[in-house]
């Protein structure tokens, strides 16, 4: 046995099991049932070290994030989260590190419900692909396209704690002690938002995960939707790690230009949007209107209560 | 827009377009119609440069490759195939060079009728991912676990002309003229046998495709089905062009250990050997009977007509 089916085995010989995988690792392909009446949600990322992450982080997050980045996609699309595969390239085998890596990853799979069906194991510069797939009711599923003018603009939880924590890490930023724990959770473990994409299959009209930032994501569903949209920067829900430890243009800057916050943004037409929170509630994540869709094709326009508010984005781009 | 966008044109802005893709690029995920009484199989291959290909290598040639290695999956589970994503990691953007992958790419997908329906563009180290998908009415996937004792072992097509190619590429084995150009299309531009694994899907007891060789390659369905094989090596098809080039222990060497022939290996039960010949002829390959499934676990037994075969095997590793 070569050392990359030993590495192999950390991946098949344990993880959830699925009563709808009928062949999972093991063979040319995994076969799989995909309920009748419903659709199939496919998503792929890839974590390239040196650009996504850095090479001594701690291999346990990183299998936990690869696998809510990709759940996070699902969530945002209203899907149940069923498989995953999974293209692990190394350069050398370092069992500690696939060990704490493969435990990552099986946890967080576990804890989405998802099971490994297969994948590829290759030698060469380190690079982590995973394509998550999930299941819709048929027609059901939310995209970036349906956006309509007079539409709230929500988003969930808060914005810009993930950027902080990178700033943390690179000795960039500093935190209050009893708050970071929080961001670093929040940058090193993000949560998908699974349960309440689902519960807004049948109430948003459009929506999508945020990624690389509020201020560059809501352009995918502006160009998508063709329509604008008007944004009340003050109504953007903050955490209070971020107020305790920012001044207002950088708490801004975070929330609007700072990526891999994984919260889901959403519209909801105006006849939909009464007792939303209560609706919401079970869902154990707060959701905030931000701002409402307007007829401007591709315009953004940013406000702080009735004030404009002028803004120089900065990208966050994984390529720097 | 940014280079690495600039280069997502072109995998999204052309291509084969199925009505059974609800959600192609764009969006966080793909939206994919299954139909009803079918199941979904998924298959994964990675090509990493310095592993599975020279930096030089013609990128028509690499794009036509990733697609073909993973329908030959497909091909060898017996599924129609359907979709595929790519995960695309890139050092620097070289535009003819992405241009002439993707013309490879999508005239090998429109070929086999796939759509591409997502993926990731990355910067990093060069590594191409695809992820293939199809459909094979449910509860008909070949796999390698089916083989019976006494069950006929065949091969599709003729085998050892991929590693030939190899060697013709690294200037370690000469082929006469007239044969370069067949040798080394059957390296470059490998065929998945599509149409005539879904004709094995009520004939075969098990299959699988060859892509490290069949020496290693027939382990895999004698571990899964718990069985042995008995082959007879001089039943082994092999190519005019090999038969001109080798001698017969070279060219054993390389239709037993060598790889990347992508042609199907499948065990067929006695009651339903009759008339094979027949019923395959109008998929355009031939299938040759090469041994039978013995009842020893685990053991390959290998003769020549009637004698013992001895043979060393060196495995075709991607590995070195």
């Amino acid at each position: 046995m070569g050392e990359f089916e030993l590495i192999a085995q950390y991946f098949s010989k344990c993880g959830t099991a699925r009563s709808d995988t009928a062949v999972g690792v093991g063979d040319d392909g995994a076969v799989l049932q995909v309920r009748d009446n419903y659709d199939l949600v496919v998503t792929t990322d890839t974590m390239v070290v040196g650009t996504h992450f850095f090479p001594d982080d701690d291999p346990r997050a990183l299998g936990h994030k690869l696998v809510a980045v990709n759940v996070s996609d699902l969530a945002a699309m209203g899907a149940e989260p069923t498989w995953l595969s999974l293209a692990l390239t190394l350069p050398v085998v370092d069992e500690a590190w696939v060990s704490a890596f493969a435990a990552g990853l099986h946890e967080t799979a576990e804890y989405y419900n998802c099971q490994l069906i297969g994948g590829d194991t290759t030698r060469g510069p380190m690079s982590l692909t995973m394509i998550a797939k999930g299941i819709v009711p048929r027609g059901k599923a939310l995209t970036r396209s349906g956006a309509k003018v007079g539409d709230y603009i929500y988003v969930t939880g808060t914005l810009g704690d993930a950027a902080l924590g990178l700033q943390l890490c690179q000795g960039r930023h500093d935190v209050s002690k009893k708050h970071q724990t929080h961001i670093l959770q929040r940058f090193h473990y993000p949560s998908a938002r699974v349960a309440l994409g689902q519960a807004l299959r049948n109430i948003a009209s459009s929506a999508m995960d945020l990624s690389d930032g509020l201020y560059s994501d809501i352009q995918h569903i502006l160009a998508r939707s063709g329509v604008g949209a008007s944004v009340d920067v003050a109504r953007i829900p903050l955490s209070q790690a971020i107020k305790d430890s920012c001044d207002t243009a950088t708490a801004m800057q975070l929330a609007l230009s700072g990526g891999e916050d994984y919260e889901l943004l959403f519209t909801v037409p105006e006849a939909k949007r009464g007792s939303l929170d209560v609706l919401l509630s079970p869902y154990g994540v707060a959701v905030s209107c931000i701002g409402r869709i307007t007829g401007v094709a591709g315009k953004l326009e940013l406000k702080y209560g009735e004030q404009a508010f002028p803004y120089q984005h900065t990208g966050f781009t994984h390529f720097g």
